[in-house]
């Protein structure tokens, strides 16, 4: 279904506009290297998580332009005739290199490099940007949400309020790679395998001709999974107490015990108090309680830091659409570009505002981890040449404060980057998501409690190694002498 | 390509539990009315633009369950091996109203209504609502942007920053229908028409080994559509006296006038009156200026307030993902319930936010303009069987305050609710995208002032008439003595 669509031409049109010059100039075949990169956490966070590279990979590998593309370019009327007749045999050809999804990315390196052909590494732009800033945005949310929640199931309800049908069904499974337990959205069960649940809406109680009526006919129909959604008319003074009726009239006797009430509007701190006590004082300590309703990080932290009494929480809209922040702001700037003779050029970018100055070469990123408690300690970039000794002491620097040193023994150190593409070919063992959202936890758990609060959490070191802190001095140098 | 896909499964998971209970308890025949309505504007705004229908159309005529999602729903080992077979052959066979898209709307009136048997009613609420309330928020966002631009042409460049592909995609076309000139999505052009342009990004001019290369081969390339990104080293020293140089260079003594330079970066207001100064000195009076960098309309209002020299704006993250506000928070709810004579029962739903109380019964909306200006003077609610005589003296009055009345006199009534499927029947003309455009703009211009205002706008009135008042009333006392 979603792997049928063919997205080449969800591009910007000025990668066809450029693709077109670079053919008529006689760059086309020129290889560059391009840089994905964010400059900052949504919500103020510490690391944001990657996603979306499964889809980049999809994406990749079924690029190309069909008859219609090309008709459709040539009616625009700005494109040469060789150029559209070349662009029926454009393929990807080229290398490419990713953080594997669920890894914690900071600002300032690069999460993925493209090494291609011009034309080839212009147009993938405003896919990967598209694909990687929505749903990195969504499992950097799920993850706070899921943190907020301290082992409380999270679920995600948000379909209904998502930027459109990839935003509810990507968004879904970006939010269980971050760490929800499941979603409601059906499709993305059937094509990723989240799992989808879910009983009843108000319309179900409204269909009947009283509240106890539609509990227990759902009862009967579902007596092992039943969540009786309890404020249709008034939670306290009917829903739960028509839930305990049918709960003990018809769950119980089976010596069923799986069974739960949902609040979804009013006061969740105070409601599900009374509720836990109605239901306890009911002899149905086993029921559980699922609330709902414009939840987000915030607000799961307020309630249980009240004492709420909410086993699972269901989060919608201002999960699904990242609602406090719902922008990921990663770019793709050209980092370099390779002479015929293979040598590589490192390319920068100035800008009136310095944060967006880019760091040029073609780089490579270790994560260096303490060898005694396993923690991440810092990321180093260097230039693709280098290689960081984890045997011998390394002293890393803060790029804006040079004199700000700190020497790191008794580390081990690990490349984020790894191949997807070269020449084209698939060469990534494709994890599944499974194993993304088990990767994922295991890799935040690395990461130290100052880097995961919530408010003005710790910055975590992103280095320049010596040499390339040097090119990128020197290129801004050189740049300013022109300039 | 997007209308290949089948939506079907992308539906909350339980919908599918209620339709198989429904099923079951032998209610899935019961002819059901469900609303779409929405409670809030986002931004605090006087009205919001609907959009969305046209997609709506194209699910609701391909609703079908094929082979592999009943194997699917199969193997979840919830539902009845009797509806699974009956699902085989499900396709609407109901009734839907909406307002076209283009319309202003209002909180509290629906916007779409569905008449249809239960299973039916409820599987089509996620993307409804989905389809609905993205495309609305999008469409209701550019307006305000449009609006603010006064004049100034506003495209959208958005789509690396989308929520996902079809918020990308579709998010260009609400754009288009709340007022923008066009898009930088190729693939919107290509599916919907929405003219699609573009010309350089900063690797362009990285690429060539000076920004004055980079700019006089794009002028070579494209003579009669250039537009500069003079931003990559330094605006006014290198950006602009380069983009001077080739214009006059290649441009000019060819008789052409029709190019421009773009601002991405820096303080656009003061960057626009410089470049604006410099290129009326030398001659180019012509020149436009396009201004980029995280706008909205806030900042429009305050760079034009400024007298900032820009002559189109390119808007992205902030529009085509609403980020002031992202999510537009349509409902989708039971308001009537047919018995098998045919006679219609309101429904009702309390809630402990008296602002999630809906209004009950099969409803219709008239939209009351004044003969003498044209002006809309308010939204009427009536009950399905009422009729607005537009010949006769109206009196209307606010449902929260029911002593004030207003006496209406030389008006014309139009009901906004058109019939969309009649028993599964498309009974619609769609009107094209361009038309949709055109009709939004002379629709907004039918608004007030007041109630056009960004902040504190006055707020329409959308008024019960005195039956419907009755009807909700009466429901709302059963429901209190019952509880």
């Amino acid at each position: 279904m979603m792997d049928e669509l063919n997205y080449t031409m969800l591009c910007d049109f000025y990668e066809l506009t450029m693709g077109n010059g670079y053919f008529k100039t006689g760059l086309h075949k020129k290889i560059c290297y391009f840089d994905v990169f964010f400059r900052k956490v949504p919500d103020g966070g510490g690391f944001a998580i990657a996603a979306g590279l499964d889809q980049i990979i999809d994406y990749i590998q079924n690029l190309h332009f069909d008859k219609r593309d090309v008709e459709y370019l040539r009616s625009k009327g700005c494109f040469d005739e060789q150029f559209l007749r070349w662009l029926k045999y454009f393929r990807f050809t080229g290398d490419i290199w990713a953080v594997p999804e669920g890894t914690p990315v900071f600002p300032g390196e690069p999460v993925i490099t493209v090494r291609a052909p011009a034309v080839e590494a212009q147009l993938v732009e405003t896919y990967l940007l598209l694909q990687f800033n929505h749903q990195s945005l969504i499992a950097t949310k799920a993850n706070r949400v899921v943190r907020a929640a301290q082992g409380r199931p999270v679920l995600e309800f948000g379909s209904r309020r998502a930027q459109g049908g990839d935003a509810a069904i990507l968004g879904a499974r970006a939010t269980y790679i971050g760490g929800c337990a499941g979603t409601a959205c059906t499709i993305t069960d059937q094509l990723y395998g989240v799992p989808a649940g879910g009983t009843m809406a108000h319309s179900w109680v409204q269909m009947f001709d009283s509240e106890y009526e539609a509990f227990k006919a759902y009862c009967e129909i579902y007596p092992t999974n039943a969540t009786l959604l309890v404020d249709t008319y008034n939670t306290l003074k009917s829903g739960v107490p028509n839930a305990i009726r049918c709960f003990k009239e018809i769950l119980v006797p089976k010596g069923i015990t799986n069974f739960a009430i949902r609040l979804d509007s009013g006061d969740i701190s105070y409601l599900s108090k009374q509720a836990r006590k109605m239901l306890d004082e009911a002899g149905l300590q086993c029921c559980r309680i699922t609330a709902s309703n414009a939840l987000d990080e915030e607000l799961i932290q307020d309630l249980i830091s009240q004492g709420a009494c909410v086993d699972t929480f269901g989060v919608g809209e201002r999960l699904i659409t990242a609602r406090s922040e719902p922008v990921f702001g990663a770019v793709y700037k050209l980092a370099a570009v390779e002479t015929e003779a293979g040598d590589i050029l490192p390319r920068i970018k100035i800008s009136e505002n310095t944060a967006k100055i880019t760091t040029p070469h073609f780089k490579k990123v270790y994560r260096l981890f303490d060898r005694a408690t396993g923690k991440a300690l810092a990321d180093q970039i260097c230039v693709w040449d280098e290689t960081v000794d984890d045997t011998q002491p390394l002293t890393i620097f803060d790029q804006d404060a040079v004199w700000k040193t700190k020497k790191l023994e008794n580390f081990r150190a690990q490349e984020l980057l790894v191949p997807i593409f070269q020449a084209g070919k698939l060469v990534y063992r494709r994890p599944s998501l499974k194993e993304i959202r088990e990767y994922c936890a295991a890799q935040v758990d690395l990461l130290w409690d100052e880097v995961k609060r919530f408010h003005n959490p710790h910055t975590y070191y992103v280095d320049l190694s010596e040499k390339l802190w040097l090119v990128k001095r020197e290129l801004l140098r050189l740049t300013a002498e022109e300039g």
